[in-house]
């Protein structure tokens, strides 16, 4: 095994650090977030730190660095507390990561990468055409976290657009289906070929494996 | 498509709303942190909110739920201001999903789930020896979330240990590799497939694949 310690870790070379650093965590998911400023301009930018929060009130977060080539990305949500937050799938993950690049505020991202701006009644950020899965939320606050200068963006969830076929009978949401892609590193995308979905852990007995729909079948019970 | 607007949300039947909920924020890391509580007994637990917050310096973060049958795990942070945090694999994900039962504060995890735990000089709190790859954290600051009683755990990498083979020349970690897994929802466990590593976006010309180790093939020049 190799072992870094502290000492390693504060004298190791910035570039190589910054692609360590950003591996840890575990496999991220991957998302556009669309916005628009006050005269209606959009917007389009990818994130990979967005993180379920809290089911009630729905409430999702992601982080925003000091120097992001997302920065018009947190002006807009300041302007309009409005935006949405598109899942990235295999059809348009290549587009996706082009959103990084740092356009200037008066181009729009969809027309530089060629994704589709759309919309709903009652929400003035667009929505990605191509994406799948994806919702609006307005903004409820934001925290700033002064460790790093970087700030958490929360926002509470108004309007989910998703593909039928994918909302299982419990809820659940079979993302795999939808072709969502997940991120390791910087840069690195990946499908996903699901292992099992599993019961509800309990101290007394083992989970067991559940179906898709979240049935637990009748000759592994666990009650 | 399935369109939910703010007053759907706000009626859902509970437990399908928190499935749903749950499914928005796209593929979820798989992580399990190891703490000791003063008297130095182990606790082990799951979380699927850890995500990676700055590089320099290094911070990660997770989210704490006042519910949480993982309770034990902040209260030993406060007390050692230790953690580890250990990548979940394939070889032990139903293990690793299993801490999420209450056990009681004087039941050992490791024990109850039978993983294994492994120390290193200068950290009280255990790693999880069937991890590949792992860190320890420095509690560096517990932020309040008061839209929902939830807490950001930030803590500061102090060492880490990681299979040699899975870092690459310029400090990715291949963690499909090490068969790391990802989530999806609550409850479903998924392997990866890399697509590819997609060079840094700039706005004047498209990104590439590059190798495993990040280099940019010489006959597909980006500069």
């Amino acid at each position: 095994m190799q072992h870094y310690n502290h000492n390693d870790l504060l004298n190791m070379n910035a570039r190589y650090r910054v692609q360590l650093m950003n591996s840890l965590s575990g496999f991220k998911s991957v998302n556009v977030i669309g916005t628009s400023n006050a005269e209606g301009k959009h917007n389009l930018a990818i994130f990979s730190s967005v993180f379920h929060l809290g089911s009630s009130p729905a409430l999702v977060g992601f982080i925003m660095r000091p120097d992001s080539a997302a920065r018009h990305t947190l002006g807009n949500i300041q302007q309009t507390e409005q935006y949405t937050i598109n899942q990235v799938s295999e059809s348009f993950w290549r587009k996706a990561h082009q959103t990084s690049a740092r356009y200037l505020a008066n181009e729009s991202e969809f027309n530089q990468v060629d994704l589709t701006p759309d919309f709903i009644n009652g929400v003035d950020a667009p929505f990605v055409k191509e994406s799948r899965l994806k919702y609006a939320l307005t903004l409820r606050e934001i925290i700033p976290i002064s460790l790093n200068d970087t700030q958490l963006i929360i926002g509470e969830i108004t309007h989910i657009v998703c593909e039928k076929e994918a909302i299982k009978d419990d809820g659940y949401i079979d993302i795999e289906s939808l072709d969502t892609v997940a991120l390791s590193g910087l840069d690195s995308y990946h499908s996903t070929q699901r292992l099992s979905r599993i019961s509800y852990a309990k101290p007394d007995k083992h989970s067991v494996d559940i179906s898709l729909n979240g049935d637990i079948p009748d000759n592994n019970p666990v009650g």
